[in-house]
C-alpha cells in the first residue's frame, strides 16, 4: 500500500470532531477504499484544553493553525474553522500556496474567495475540494461536476437549507407561527442563538452561487443571488398553501436564461415558493435537505440526504479526502477558472411565472374591488381567490390568490397599483409556485 | 488542449445513438469539462445500413466489432450491444487486454463478469467504468464508489427496474390489473416485447448485484441474489395496502449481517414489498427509478432519476468517458478486486421483519379459525387482519393481513402448516413491509 495521506485538522467543532472520529471508525475500510491510510498528523483549534470526547494525544498541536500548511509531514489541509475571511482564509490561501491541497467545509469563503483559491489550486495542480460546503452529506457538489458532466443543465434547485426547512415543515405539521418553531428549533440545535443567516436565506445563498457556479460554468457571482428569507411566512399562508395542493419550502433556484443580444444571463435566487404536492420536494421535510438537477439528456435527478450535523458533513469531508488519496484532483468547478463565463445576472421581470399574493387587508367594503382592479390594470389574470376572516375576529382580513402563470413584472406593477392604499395594512407577501 | 479522447463505439441502438446524439450536442462543454475533445472514431453494429437517424459518415466502420479493440486510433471501446456473454464479452475481454479502457451499460455481463473484467483492468491500470449498468441516468455506482466512500453502508436499497415502477404505479392509479397494465406498457414502450426479465426481477437482481459489490465490498454475487417478480401482486392487493397507508412497489435490498461465527454474510433481495406512504420511495411514480443509501455516518441518501431511456443512459456513459478523459480511473468496484471480500449469502429466517399476507380462499365457515390458529401456532403475531369478499360476489374470498415484527422463518412455518388445506383456493401472496 502506499504512504498515508497526512492530514493538518484545523478546527475541531462538531464537523472537526466528527471527522476525527470518523476516520478512527471506519479507518481501515477507508484505507481500503483510498489505496492508502488517511492520517491525521496535526490539528489547531483555538482552545488546546476544551473536552471534545476525543483523544487527541496522538497528533501534533499547533496554536496557530496557520502552521498546518508550513509543516512537512502535512500533504492535505482540513479547513473547519469558518468565516468566510480571516484565519480560515489565510490558511487556505498558504496551504495552497505551498502546493499542499486543501479540504473545506466554508461555503462562505468558497462563495466568496472560490475563484482566487481555484485558481491558486489549478496553478499548483493540487486539489481544492468543499463537497461538505453544499447540503451537508449530499455528493450533489460531486454530482454536479461528475455526475451531471455530459448534460447541459437546464436548472438546478433545491432545499439547502436545513434551519429554514425545519421551521417551515414543523410550522405545516403543528400550525404553529414562524416565531415559536423558530424558538423551538433553537432549544432543539436545529437552528443557531443567531439564525440571521440561515432563516434570512444567506447560507442557502452561499451554496446556490457555488452550485450554479460549478452546473453552468459560471464564475462564482454571490453578490447577485437575490434571497429572500422566511420570516415573513405567516401559518396562515401554509395553510392556505396546503388547501390548495402546496407546502411552502424555500428554494433556490439557478438557471441560465439568453439575456439582450442573446448573450447568456445567470438568475440565482433563494425564495420561499409554494410546491406542489406531486413535486418531489414538497415531500422532503425536517432538517434534510434535496438538490434537483435537470440536464438535457439526463432529465431530472434528484440528490436527497442530511443537510447538516457532525456525521453527514464529516462523511462528505472525508470522501474529499479518499478522492484525495485516490490521486483524483481535477478543476474544482468542473471547468477551469479561465473558462468559466461571467454572466450578467438574468433581469427577472419578464420570466413567466405562476405566483401566490397574500394580501393583509382592513375589513371594510370595496376591498376587494380594489385589489382585483389593480390586477386587471397590470395585466395579472387571477387563477383563484380566497378570503378569509381573522380566527380571532375584527379586524384584519386575509386575502390569498394565485395567479395564471404571466410576467413577474406585472405584479410587481399591481402591488406598486396598490402601493400606499389604506385598505392594505400590512406589506403583501408574494410567494413564486413550482409546480413541476 | 489535450489530444482527444478517441472512441470506439460498439452498438447503435437506442443508447449507442443516443451517446452519438450527446456527444454532438453538448460537444463544447464536455470538451471544457473533460479538457479535451471526446471523439468517436470508429463504430460497429449488426446492419451498416439501418437508418438511425444519425449521420455516421464521420466514423470508421467495423463489420466485427471485435475489431474496435485492435484499432490503433481507439483509445476507450464503448460497449452497448448487450447480453451477458458473447460478442459484448469478448469485445470487452479484448479491449482490456489491449490495455484500452471500457465503458459498458451492460449489466448481466457485469453481474456476471464484472470481477474477472475488473481484475484485467486493475493488471493494466486502465478504466472499467459502467454507470449505465445500473438506474440509467443517475449517478449512483459513482455515489457508492465516491460519494459515500467514507462511509460504513447499513443498507443498500431501492427501486431499480423502471418497468415494473410503471406497471405498479399504474396499477395503483388505475385500479387496473397485472396483465392490463403489462399490456398498456408494451403499446407504450415501458416494456419489452418479452419482459421476463423485467417483471420476474432479474434485471434488478442484476443491478443489486453490482450495487452490493461497490457498496460492501463484496465479491460480486449474482447467483446468490433471491428475486421474486411482480406477476402475483394483483389489483385487490394494491387497494388493501392502499387501504393500511402502503403502496406497492418492487424493492432491491441489500445488506450485511453477522452470520454464525459473526463472518459477515450478504443478504442481497428483490422483492415486492409494502412501502409506507411515509418513506421517499412510495412517492417515485412511473419509470423512475431511486437508491437509498445509509451509511454510518451519512445517514439516509436518496438518489433518483430516470432509470432508462435513450438520453438519461447515454448521459451515464458520457459522464463514463468524461471520468476517462480526466483520467480518473480508479478500482471499479471502489477497492481493488483482490481485496472483494467473498460473503456468503444470509441465511433469511431469523431476519425480523413485519409482513403483508394474502389468502385467496373458499368462502365458507371456519377458514379464518383455521388461518388464525395456523399463525398462533407458528408464533405469528397478527397486527390487523380484513376479509373482504370479491366485487364479482360468490366464489373466492381476500383475507388479508399485517403481521407485528417478528421473524421471517415463522410466517413460512404458518404457511406450511397451511399447506394443502382445502381452504385455500390460491398460493398465498407474502410481502414484507418496508416502514422507514
Amino acid at each position: 500500500m502506499a504512504e498515508p495521506l497526512r492530514i493538518g485538522l484545523a478546527g475541531l467543532g462538531t464537523v472537526g470532531t466528527g471527522v476525527v472520529r470518523l476516520l478512527e471508525t471506519n479507518h481501515d475500510l477507508i484505507a481500503a477504499r483510498a489505496g492508502r491510510e488517511l492520517k491525521i498528523v496535526a490539528v489547531s483549534a483555538r482552545d488546546r484544553n476544551r473536552d471534545r470526547g476525543i483523544d487527541l494525544s496522538g497528533f501534533a498541536w499547533e496554536d496557530d493553525m496557520a502552521n498546518l500548511a508550513a509543516r512537512g509531514d502535512v500533504d492535505v489541509v482540513v479547513e473547519l474553522v469558518g468565516g468566510s475571511d480571516g484565519p480560515a482564509l489565510e490558511l487556505a490561501r498558504k496551504t495552497l500556496a505551498r502546493g499542499k491541497a486543501l479540504v473545506t467545509a466554508n461555503k462562505a469563503m468558497i462563495a466568496h474567495h472560490g475563484l482566487e483559491l481555484a485558481e491558486a489550486a489549478e496553478e499548483r495542480d493540487v486539489a481544492l475540494k468543499f463537497e461538505a460546503a453544499v447540503a451537508g452529506g449530499i455528493p450533489v457538489v460531486k454530482g454536479l461536476r461528475e455526475g451531471t458532466s455530459a448534460n447541459a443543465l437546464e436548472r438546478i434547485y433545491g432545499i439547502l437549507n436545513g434551519t429554514c426547512n425545519y421551521i417551515l415543515s414543523t410550522m405545516e405539521d403543528t400550525g404553529a407561527d414562524f416565531a415559536e418553531v423558530l424558538a423551538d428549533a433553537q432549544r432543539l440545535g436545529y437552528a443557531e442563538a443567531d439564525p440571521t443567516f440561515d432563516i434570512e436565506g444567506v447560507d442557502a445563498a452561499h451554496k446556490l452561487a457555488i452550485l450554479a457556479a460549478i452546473g453552468f460554468g459560471a464564475r462564482i457571482d454571490f453578490e447577485a443571488v437575490r434571497a429572500t428569507g422566511i420570516t415573513s411566512v405567516g401559518a396562515a399562508d401554509i395553510a392556505q398553501a396546503d388547501a390548495l395542493g402546496y407546502v411552502i419550502r424555500l428554494i433556490a433556484m439557478a438557471d441560465v436564461e439568453p439575456g439582450e443580444n442573446g448573450t447568456p444571463t445567470l438568475l440565482q435566487r433563494v425564495r420561499p415558493c409554494l410546491v406542489s404536492k406531486e413535486h418531489p420536494l414538497s415531500g422532503v421535510d425536517g432538517p434534510t435537505n434535496a438538490v434537483v438537477a435537470e440536464g438535457n439528456f439526463s432529465g431530472r435527478l434528484l440528490f436527497q440526504g442530511a443537510g447538516a450535523g457532525e456525521g453527514p458533513t464529516a462523511s462528505a469531508v472525508v470522501a474529499d479526502l479518499i478522492d484525495i488519496a485516490r490521486d483524483e484532483v481535477g478543476a474544482p468547478f468542473s471547468i477551469p477558472v479561465a473558462q468559466l463565463k461571467a454572466m450578467p445576472p438574468t433581469e427577472s421581470g419578464h420570466r413567466i411565472e405562476s405566483t401566490y399574493i397574500r394580501f393583509t387587508v382592513a375589513d371594510r367594503p370595496g376591498v376587494l374591488a380594489e385589489i382585483t382592479a389593480a390586477m386587471r390594470d397590470a395585466g395579472v389574470s387571477i387563477e383563484s381567490l380566497i378570503q378569509k376572516g381573522r380566527a380571532e375576529g375584527g379586524g384584519d382580513v386575509l386575502v390569498a390568490m394565485v395567479t395564471h402563470e404571466g410576467p413577474e413584472r406585472s405584479v410587481r406593477a399591481a402591488l406598486e397599483l396598490l402601493d400606499g392604499s389604506e385598505s392594505l395594512t400590512a406589506q403583501p407577501l408574494v410567494l413564486p409556485i413550482l409546480r413541476d
